[in-house]
């Protein structure tokens, strides 16, 4: 159960990433943030030093979602080919909701182009993403489960096409179902990684 | 050999490439583009409508210059995987100015949130690389070149890794040989279409 503090603190990043995604970061206000989560600028202040330390909180939130689905498939599945397709399958919340995370995310980009610690907090979660997807792959290899592949390379596949799908669905979410397309496609490399021409 | 009026039109987009790219598309200034061209803003107004009209003519020539290496590569290899590895290569010059290009192109999908016609010169090149790669795939699996495996898909794979790798490099320019990766990460797939276990 979450205490009150706690759901405050949930409430003022719900009500940012609304705000955020709607106005930007720069034009984004405080006092509207507030309004929206029904809470005092005081109690805005208790939990966050500034509006720039929301929206970093707001991306570390997700990207904690986003690692606690990783764990959970990864706890499910020994097999190294069927957990990473549990986390194609888990991270299509991701692609759920186009309209508010995804304009986020770039406005997150953005602002990384001009703030060294937004900029860091944008980099640093690629780079553990490859160094993560990259021992997978090598489990996998010393496992028999994929072909002698270089693991970085299948790593900067996997990454890739997720940014790369991301990307696509951020600027033509009609253009298909987004979530179904990472599953399709993290399949088809999974198929490529253990086939035995490789 | 260019004429006079090309040579102005040419400077002027390069003086625009890094005047967008310094200053984003919202601050950056005719003045400052004509000036860093050598050009009267009379000749600016005789090549271009507006600023807005300079910003897409830069997006189109370098998707222009893009399609011609990607013409250029058909032509030369008959063989799909072999002309696939060529285009690889060849895209490696989008890597190759990360300084100020990539910053562009950033800028450009910043824009495409807040107007109709650069959003659609932004969406449209994938939708098209997407039916390109598609029928190219198509074409290779005709040809036995490839395993029967979903045109669609397969283009989803190449076009959001090429996209992917792209804004990767645009977070992380010192992460990786960037025009390297994508010519690693692209030999991965060919092999893996090409594979009889797929």
């Amino acid at each position: 159960m979450q205490t009150r503090s706690e759901e405050t603190r949930s409430r003022l990043l719900e009500a940012g990433m609304r705000e955020f995604s709607r106005q930007g970061f720069v034009s984004a206000s405080v006092s509207e943030i507030c309004s929206t989560a029904g809470v005092s600028k005081g109690a805005f202040y208790h939990h966050f030093e500034s509006k720039h330390a929301l929206f970093l909180a707001l991306m570390e939130s997700w990207l904690a979602a986003l690692d606690h689905s990783f764990q959970q498939a990864r706890l499910k599945f020994s097999s190294v080919p069927e957990a990473v397709m549990q986390m194609a399958r888990s991270a299509g919340f991701i692609f759920g909701r186009t309209d508010v995370r995804l304009s986020l995310l770039l406005e997150f980009w953005i602002q990384a182009q001009h703030d060294p610690t937004i900029w860091q907090a944008a980099v640093e979660p690629y780079r553990r993403y490859q160094r993560y997807f990259s021992s997978l792959v090598k489990t996998g290899v010393e496992a028999g489960e994929f072909q002698p592949v270089n693991p970085e390379t299948a790593a900067r596949l996997l990454v890739g096409l997720a940014l790369g799908l991301l990307m696509q669905a951020l600027f033509d979410p009609g253009g298909a179902h987004w979530s179904d397309e990472v599953v399709t496609s993290v399949d088809l490399v999974m198929h490529c990684l253990k086939s035995s021409e490789l």
